[in-house]
């Protein structure tokens, strides 16, 4: 039987980007100190676990007394379009970016065999659903742009050009404030074949 | 009035190493799926509040019902040769080393005037207590080897030699499979200065 501090480690290093040993110095943290910001962190999830949850429509983070969530039934923005995401987080991002004014769709993952992520694990019929019943004329897959995201990429627009909508994906390129010198064979490849024109 | 997913977020980006952005993608990911994490990690901490606190005695983690912790309690260490570190994590990898076989003493901390981090913030009367009355003959400081860690083994030499105690420091030097081309001027500086014969 596991002792509770190896418990606590093992929990921890289940969120993203944590390993073993970041784990590790986290459980300490959390302990020292009186283990006041232990008792901060439990009650904060208390708190979470009754009204934090995912929107049942788009699959964002949203309160139990909002849901479906705002981004969702905001009258401000564009049923037309139609942006999926691998993940709530996701939406955060694009949100801040303020360049998007359409609906959202968390998949929830991306196909992933070495991970046991097949079809059947993603939000895509509710995707397929949506397309259908909410006036959807274009769908943009703002997806990863390494494997795992082109196959699931490839995935959904196969799906998607039956339903008579049109399909994009997220332009590839330089990132801004940085140069060629910084960038990969890939980056640049994408980036010269999709160049634009100026002026 | 902050929203319960930004406290989460607030107090997640409290542990060490985990800024704004980490902590948002952790709350995001404990929410995803269904909060099954969330809840995993709840019940941990319930336990975790319940049961863990630092020793009393050496500031390491233990449990409620080992406090004095085992290092201190048990009968196989060295009371005489006692290991000053500024963190209980700190006590978990020189254990893993397998080097020590003495006694530790978590500081805490170490001085650090722009984190308002003074003296008084460490537990240096609990340290000077230990080894006026534990028998202590040798006292390794174990900390880091930034300006605040520095700062903090000169304070705590100045103090110890008082004390009637031999004060010693960890060696500086290349890091083991490592080597010179990936070695900083500072460390070569000091590697060269503490050489060892061989032989």
């Amino acid at each position: 039987m596991k002792s509770t501090f190896e418990r606590l480690q093992t929990c921890l290093s289940r969120l993203p980007g944590v390993g073993r040993r970041s784990a590790e110095r986290m459980a300490v943290h959390l302990v020292a100190d009186n283990g006041k910001l232990l008792r901060e962190l439990r009650t904060v999830l208390d708190e979470a676990v009754d009204t934090l949850q995912c929107c049942s429509r788009c699959g964002s983070i949203t309160s139990a007394d909002a849901n479906p969530c705002r981004l969702c039934t905001s009258p401000n923005r564009d049923d037309a379009v139609l942006c999926v995401v691998e993940d709530p987080n996701d939406i955060l991002l694009i949100e801040r970016s303020a360049a998007f004014g359409g609906r959202y769709h968390a998949m929830h993952g991306k196909l992933s065999p070495m991970k046991g992520a097949g079809a059947a694990q993603l939000r895509t019929d509710a995707l397929l659903k949506r397309v259908r019943e909410e006036g959807v004329k274009e769908v943009i897959l703002a997806l990863s742009t390494d494997v795992e995201g082109d196959a699931t990429a490839s995935y959904l627009s196969d799906l998607l050009t039956r339903e008579n909508v049109t399909v994009s994906r997220l332009a590839f390129g330089l990132p801004a404030g940085s140069g060629i010198v910084y960038s990969d064979p890939v980056t640049l490849a994408k980036a010269i074949g999709g160049r634009q024109p100026v002026g």
